[in-house]
């Protein structure tokens, strides 16, 4: 390791350090508690760069599943699938100050769909959008996206997690959706595609990668290949910014101002154009559901490495 | 005139002439057609890069209303004042898809203050944070920085547009604010300055100058002054991205990319950083009070020239 | 019949022929026009007093289904069930001035529960509360009720309608409902007596019949026998007072104050408390879904008979 | 005193010295703590026959004001001036299941005003009705027909108090109403007016009074005079039924089921139709805003004596 990254390295260690206390300052989601990566203490940081390199600081090399990181993958299977015009009449393009949940920005609204893929009811209708003969066909190319992105083919869900994936509030928002249109089908042609794709487990290295695709266009670091084509990964950038962090969106580009998704697993994916993917894991979450020490941590490597998207 | 500007001069007439139609599909507020911007037929672009020239096409010579577009240079005012800590004590940083005038989400959330500066309850709050012994010398300070960005010492506000701004909404907005300690003092030390700046009149050409501004991170394009210190323009920016086109930002971040602010005059202003700064004008407003040209001609340019933030 | 018998019903021929043309001013919903009352145009009125003598006037003898009327007599079953207190922790005691689909209030409101019985996420509530083995069984003590109450054994629900009635927003209420725990079991053990229920049909002299068992505290107007214990009904009484309109509740009450509950097959139940029962038919319903003509006739009868509740 | 009466005052002992524990499981509003009533512990009951005898019970003789009971009185001037079409041009008859400042109902409809003339919003419009030269004059006009109904000329409004009713939430009110053309005139011209009646202040045998006059028919209990033209009573008492207990109004109906109007000061009064008045005060208020001894009172009474309108 050169000194340039032994410097990295050392910073990372810092300042996961100067968080490790109030990153327990809130709650863990009772089901990721008892079923999802075990050392709920870990708090972690990983950086891919462009180059293929990737530094890790902090104590966890644990699994734990993407939750609604996976919302960010979905949609660019669905837009592959069916392009942006198909895939924006069943699913909005609008934040919403609201909770990840709700279903009142859809009743107050005169038009009444989902409003943006990054909200649960966004998401189900995106997956609703995903082609394939069969559930498992449409789920894999979620699955086989991800591996790719994350560079590791062995890549699974949690048959535990995804066990507690299913529930009531998502069915309501199934069939909220279809009585406007918004999704096809019967249920269990669309939502255990979307249990699945939470359960997904991944590293934090892993996760890191897959911010580093992003952030160069689509184009993997290590082949070049085009994984996922410039123009989806604009929309995916841009939703990121605008929805990315449920109703902190607003303030996360404003005191960060990196592209990210975060996942009540306590894992945040961000992606610096042009520059790195970075990934970062901490336990428990703030009211708005995103790691306190996740949020913390990339706030400062921001200020630090001056990355945000608002100031070049 | 260059070749290069000639051809560009030629394109931009080209795409007003293709939207001349659509542009007015929609409707012009009341007071707006009464009051302000006599030629309201007009539909019109001029591009400032941040070199100082201009290119404008299109038939409108004439002034035109700030309106919401004030709510970014107040802002700027009022972060220059108070600085980030205690501006956002008083008001929030979430988007919402809300209308811009909406209580409704002050009322759901628990802490209750208004969502962000550019909703109208926000921008209100932003007003009571400006330094000054009297309204005016209050005002004074936005019509100053008006006239710097705008390049124009002569820039003032329309006195008849003025009459109209006293609006019964934005008394509501006031007190329900106080209400919750996020304004302070009497209406009228607070309101005036509201109205005022919302009347503050430029021409397209100065409208784009504010962009190019903002585009070049605070500094002036002629002159290289700092008229707006780099972190509160990053501060813009972001609001400008999240939250600048009404509750069409969304869908204007996704389809156009550039930081933006528009005004129910059908002015739009847009700033793409380290580029230009660009003004469109544009006569009906469409259902989220936004200018339907503006928002048409901005589409196209960005995908002609690849101007989106989030495709980079 | 008598002289007053005939004053009566000239009276009511008369109301009838007044309010033919307006009653047509609105629209029926696609599937009760399609499968539910073929006479459409059907206007009419029947009062059945406590000593079991009935007044018809009035065009149709057809049959139609009582919708959302059956919400009072499912509830009634409910409570004689499970009594007040277990009822009452799966549904709410409040009026709303949202529609009846709605579910924005429960999200809204802290405690989250569907807010009262005769909106369509709190009558899903009511029918889980229902005791019996399956779910035939279940719906067959609404049915032996409404058959009771209405004096024909023969009564039965329209098997075309109950097709109609598997709609997407019930099943998202269940779900919701599920997920806070107001109701339990399947979507199917629930949902199909809800549907079927609502596609119960009745003449317009056997909804007479209805209100005036009510009207008389719940015994039987020919045989004395206690159908409903007293108790259940002022429950239900009250309901049809405050919320049993759909969003015109209110000024039912201020306008007729009679308690009543309209169903959106254009048919309207009233109970005038120890005089008679009344029912109404008018095809075409008002932006809160209860029938034109219904409501006006009931305004009528109320103001010539002195029959508000608040007038006594 | 008689035997009967003997075992009402016992009676009613009784049960305050049951609720009295429970009586201060709530909260009082600060500046009704700090001016108003001074014996905050006072739990207390009077019940006026419609024969104008008074039973009281309790340890309290002293003045409280009106607070929101007040609403109740300025209809009926309302009413009195202007007739029902009019005042109903300004303010709704529904219901909401939201709290009392809410304005966010308001909002979601689509025609916008008052719900209902029994939360705050609806209670300015219905004070703008009120027909008087001078702003002092429509005051007097609400203050003399609380003296008529109480039967003491002296009443007057607690200044102390009134200075705590300036609050910026009605002046927010106040402004929304009329942008929407529900009210009309100067902030000054309408609020001094609702601010003073909620200051009124009454004993709570002067309370049972103003309820035995309602119960009563708007006929003076003494006099026989008709203070209040009986059609007017009866939207007085429908509200009171629909809308009289904030946010707890329908469960009052189901569990009490007798017309009533609480305030903040924790005064509640009653009017059982036809047979008597009852005042009930307790300190401290529940969640609805409404005292808790209070609703618990008037519960045990109306089961007692089988008091509920929906029970006759």
């Amino acid at each position: 390791m050169d000194k340039i990254n032994e410097d990295i390295q050392a910073y990372l260690e810092d300042i996961i350090n100067e968080e490790r206390d109030v990153a327990r300052n809130g709650r863990i989601p009772d089901y990721i508690e008892k079923v999802d990566n075990e050392d709920h203490g870990a708090i972690s940081i990983a950086i891919t760069g462009l180059n293929g390199k990737t530094i890790q600081a902090g104590d966890d090399e644990g699994r734990f599943s993407l939750q609604s990181i996976s919302k960010v993958i979905s949609l660019a299977v669905a837009l592959m699938d069916q392009g942006k015009e198909k895939v924006f009449q069943h699913v909005g393009k609008e934040p919403t100050g609201d909770p990840y949940h709700s279903l009142m920005g859809m009743e107050v609204k005169k038009d009444g769909g989902p409003l943006n893929p990054m909200v649960n009811a966004g998401a189900i209708a995106v997956v609703g959008q995903i082609k394939g003969e069969t559930v498992d066909e449409r789920f894999q190319k979620v699955l086989a996206l991800t591996r790719k992105l994350a560079g590791n083919p062995e890549i699974d869900y949690n048959r535990e997690v995804y066990q507690y994936e299913d529930q009531d509030l998502n069915r309501a928002l199934f069939y909220y959706n279809r009585s406007g249109g918004y999704v096809e089908g019967d249920l269990l042609d669309v939502l255990p595609i979307y249990w699945k794709m939470t359960s997904i487990e991944v590293t934090i290295k892993e996760l890191a990668r897959i911010g580093a695709v992003i952030a160069n266009n689509g184009k993997d670091i290590d082949s070049d290949e085009q994984i996922i084509p410039s123009d989806v990964v604009t929309v995916l950038k841009t939703f990121m910014v605008t929805c990315g962090m449920y109703d902190q969106s607003g303030a996360f580009a404003i005191d960060v101002g990196i592209p990210a998704k975060s996942g009540i697993s306590g894992g945040i994916v961000a992606a610096v154009p042009g520059r790195m993917g970075i990934a970062v894991l901490g336990p428990d979450l703030n009211k708005h559901n995103n790691s306190i020490a996740g949020v913390r941590l990339l706030r400062k490597m921001s200020e630090r490495w001056n990355l945000s998207l608002f100031n070049q």
